[in-house]
């Protein structure tokens, strides 16, 4: 049973599941002319987007690949490269395509029945985690079974990393510049609602959560997915050792496989959970989440339990595995904690907000940094544990355990912004304004999930960012001596690390800022411009919009990007030791800085709303006002920079250790 | 001639500088009563303050010169530190009472001339200066002539780390807060002017300037410039070989103290150039004060060659510290193009402006983080080229070297505080808006070279920092490869040291905001329950705010202060090799964050300034109200949180080399 077959056929099975849930979705009804016309709307645009993004980033695949073909690097790795950044962008495609005409669908659902709405939004987030999952475990299969060797391997998930690299950053930049250049003209200049079909910048905006929150997402997570098992792989492939035990090659690099491949159908099980009631409160809707959640989680334990003490006979990668979910959850916890407004922190954020945006501000900032101690402290304990229990091994394992329901947890995640989505039509399609309310509260319920998905892509980025630096050092083969943090090149190296994390947020920063400013130029034009636009006279060119967030995207991802992928290269040229160094600053810097910027950006959100539920003087109060302010700088710090941060990290140790052979 | 009575000479020297310095201010006319009144009230608040910290700074010292001496701590280590925290103290107490007695004197001076403002205010700055480097090289050659070993040294700078993060941190907070409340309510809500006598808080906030901005930096480059002479000390002590010259102990010892006793007599030679003719413009004025910083820098790279040819005999130390000064230059010179108006990132926040308080948040956070660059790759090569040119030895031979001319360099820092005061005298005094002008002109005009005197503090942090840590990693005596940062333990403390650097950040901002709002409501309590405040017609109560700054100031010390104390102590209890992660994590980590929040702080203010000199509509205009959001959001960044994480990073690494007999 336990062979690379049956890892193949749980990725079939993957696809075939999304398969059936995509089919069941799209025989939903569509709405009315009006209603599914704005689907089509943001479906072509979402699409015109991607398409202009592949062209630059096939021309970067294909140089790439001529580079990992002429170097010292297995020629292999250049087709598992194409292969990897191929399923990568699929997977993105493949969501957001679903996602976008699934938008409708949850709106005309949720004006039915709200646990409707859930079911289809919760079917098209299943779609794109099986999706996932899928085409991950079906393309790691193919390339094992065609060449095994772990420098393949790497060279898969490369292509993954950079195109979930592009596409976060090109997303994010397109999305945020959407998000404020509408908010910042239409809600905080015209006084006019959000999501207002007036505004000109609304449609792009709602592209934007399909283009940032759905495909950017999806192909970071299958770049997490596949970069924890490749690091899994990369480790145990010389064979390995624990408490006494000798694993075989084969086994090592097995037993994740197989892991993530019981990981399917632990997500499958989890998923059916999620069968909403006729006429259900919000509670029990939060409960069916839940019980998705926590219930395919569990089932994995058992599954891991089993498997790992029949399979390996020794059950130091099951408590590896545990303490790498115990830490997920506990980070996604604490992500919660600090930024849902039931809590002190965004509480105290919006009571701030009463002095003005600048205590908001500081405020929020402060929180942010404050909700890395939880997340850090439960990375460390999760390394130590794991590799006390399992050894370097174990590092890696406990990443794909938490990520082995990720068929799952992503369902919960893109849920949200298809919910996002349906409440703008709702409004744009004047559905009613109780639909609306259906659909926020449906992203609302996703939350607090979408949480604990969020704590695993965090804490999965910092352990299999972690598992690949270790196989780079490994790989390098000097001594351990020379990587002495008491050498300059590896304290410099540190320094250029955590330099790079701070350089890119700038970039990808000022990118939405001037993405913005651009917007809210055309927008105010078109609104001075278009005679009878505000009077709801005249129709809006939203295609305008459509366009500069488009270029914004496309033309500030490329710095950013390169960076990532040049200065490793270039720094391991010159110093392998600096690198490593390099490598260490980044995670850990990049780590701080993606939650900080995550969460601040959260609680400034929440707090916001906090003060719209008629808190502390409610909406159009001084407070709201300020809120509002900080609301939209968390736009840029949580959608844009935070997330792509985790993508850099590992993007910079997977093509650090495929380089490897260049280096040294 | 070389020996350590002539560096002890060269401190009395700097001692009796000072003297005459004070004495020949202290002459100077006070101005009439009203106005002489104004600086004494100022005068005897800070007094107030510092007397108040004192108390729990007392029972600090104590508690610690105890564990000190029962432990296995060499015994005289204890008192070391005592003395060590009583010279930092006494180097900011007589900084500040100089500094407000200068200031309604700089009023009065620059009312008939601006050159005699401008000379009063550096003179002050001068005393602070030459008392620092004076008590700094008295203390610390008493000490190697009692016990001549490091170990006891190293007490000595631990004393003034503690009481300079202490001090940093409190006058940080008791500044901000007075200086936000008092412009929340003022400014903002009631629309009076910056220093207005109505406001209660105003005070308070001229205060601060002095208890924050002159003591605790005093007490900051007191513990810099001793931090980087006892890491030379302990890194030579063992004798060095340099480009295959045998320096002996004793030689290598004496070095550094002789470059920094040579360093008094380039500042010297470097104040007397910054005499400001009669009728003097603000060009001439500038060029006096740069005549002063680069002349006596330049005497000091003289003086430096000289004394390492005939002393040494081999010029690698000489190399070394040239890279720490040129380091220094850049980074100032970084600093300066990242937050002057003149230049474009500044004026990119202006223009961000326009659009709303938002993206003046974003585009300024973005430069404080695109402003890491240079800094961080000088400090890079400055590790490189000192150790290239004089091994681990040069390291902190390029912070000395940097440092040397801090007599003069902190004038010019100091400077800029007494003017401050110095205009809000001119405003409270009814002294008329000419001598406020002025006033404010020799502000900005020390601005620019207290630039380059900020990038000394800032690179020869990291210097200090990189040297105390590299002797940590010598003295506990492990092996290299147990220290490689392939091990989980060093990784896991690489994790806790840069997330030590952002809860201290989130401890030290929040701790201000909450201040400020204490400080907002008191103000508003004043303008509501005192009939005829705001008309001018009563007088506030000055002293509650004064007492609100000074409670906030000292509850809020304690937590962050001494969760720098006491991690490092438990880590290294724990494990030397996490202890070594974790010193290597917050150098890396603090100093791009010290860098971020002190650089973006610095923008939004020259934006703020940018746009009230008449650009993208001036005062009252919109752009101009996003502007103060922004320069309000930066007051804590760049006036507490920035600059004591400077100091946090230098204490962990001394109490760390302090406390390794405890940890093997």
């Amino acid at each position: 049973m336990f062979n690379l077959n049956f890892v193949t056929l749980a990725g079939i099975f993957a696809l075939v599941f999304a398969g059936l849930l995509a089919v069941w979705i799209l025989r939903q009804p569509r709405g009315e002319e009006k209603v599914s016309n704005l689907s089509d709307t943001i479906y072509s645009g979402a699409l015109t987007f991607l398409n202009s993004e592949y062209k630059p980033l096939a021309v970067f695949v294909g140089i790439m690949a001529i580079i990992l073909y002429v170097t010292d690097i297995p020629d292999e790795a250049a087709f598992a490269f194409i292969g990897g950044a191929f399923c990568s962008a699929l997977a993105g495609n493949i969501g957001m395509r679903i996602a976008t005409k699934s938008n409708s669908r949850a709106a005309v659902g949720a004006k039915k029945e709200i646990g409707k709405g859930l079911q289809i939004g919760f079917s098209s987030g299943a779609v794109m985690g099986m999706t996932v999952v899928g085409l991950a475990l079906i393309g790691l299969t193919l390339i094992w079974n065609w060449r095994p060797d772990p420098g393949i391997l790497i060279g898969f998930g490369f292509g993954a990393s950079s195109i979930a690299l592009f596409a976060r950053v090109a997303g994010g930049i397109y999305t945020k510049s959407a998000d404020m250049g509408a908010d910042l003209v239409g809600k905080v200049e015209e006084k006019i609602p959000e999501d207002d079909p007036r505004n000109p910048a609304v449609i792009a905006d709602n592209v934007g959560d399909n283009v940032g929150d759905v495909a950017g997402m999806g192909a970071d997570l299958f770049e997490s997915y596949a970069g924890s098992i490749i690091s899994a792989i990369t480790i145990g492939f010389g064979g390995i050792v624990i408490a006494g035990n000798n694993i075989s090659s084969a086994d090592a690099v097995l037993y994740p496989l197989t892991l993530a491949a019981f990981g399917v159908f632990a997500s499958m099980i989890g998923a059916i959970f999620v069968r909403p009631g006729k006429g259900s409160d919000i509670g029990s809707l939060h409960n069916a989440l839940n019980k998705g959640v926590f219930g395919s989680a569990l089932i994995m334990v058992i599954f891991a339990y089993l498997l790992t003490n029949h399979f390996l006979g020794v059950l130091g990668p099951f408590y590896a595995m545990v303490s790498g979910l115990a830490a997920g959850i506990a980070i996604g916890l604490a992500c919660e904690y600090f930024t849902e407004s039931r809590f002190s922190p965004t509480q105290g954020i919006a009571e701030a907000s009463q002095t003005g945006p600048a205590t908001n501000i500081v405020r929020g900032f402060s929180v942010g940094l404050s909700s890395t101690l939880i997340p850090v402290i439960s990375v460390c304990i999760a390394i130590g544990l794991s590799y006390h229990f399992a050894g370097l091994y174990g590092i890696p394992i406990a990443a794909v355990g938490m990520l082995s329901t990720l068929g799952m947890t992503l369902a919960t995640d893109t849920y949200g912004p298809v919910n996002d989505n349906a409440a703008g039509i709702a409004e744009m399609g004047n559905m009613g304004s109780e639909v609306r309310t259906r659909a926020e509260r449906l992203d609302a319920v996703g939350n607090t999930t979408a949480a604990i998905g969020k704590g695993f892509a965090i804490g999965s980025a910092a352990l299999t960012a972690v598992a690949l630096f270790s196989a780079y050092i490994d790989k390098i083969g000097i001594g351990a001596q020379q990587l002495s943090i008491s050498e300059p090149m590896v304290i410099i190296g540190l320094f250029i690390g955590g330099l790079l994390t701070f350089i890119f947020s700038a970039l990808t920063m000022e990118a939405v800022g001037k993405g913005a400013s651009s917007m809210v130029e055309e927008v105010r034009r078109q609104f001075e411009k278009i005679p009878g636009l505000l009077k709801g006279e005249a129709e809006p060119q939203y295609e305008k919009c459509v366009e500069i967030s488009t270029k914004a995207g496309l033309k500030n991802m490329v710095i950013p990007g390169g960076l990532a992928v040049i200065t490793p290269i270039l720094v391991g040229m010159w110093s392998v030791e600096a690198l490593g160094g390099l490598l260490a600053g980044a995670i850990v810097t990049g780590l701080l800085l993606a939650i900080t910027l995550a969460n601040s950006g959260g609680a400034w959100d929440n707090a916001k709303k906090y003060i719209e539920e008629g808190n502390l003087g409610g909406k159009g109060s001084e407070a709201h006002a300020a809120a509002v302010t900080g609301d939209t700088v968390g736009d840029p710090f949580k959608d844009t920079s935070g997330p792509s941060l985790n993508i850099l990290i590992k993007l910079m140790a997977m093509i650090s250790l495929l380089f490897v052979p260049l280096f040294v």
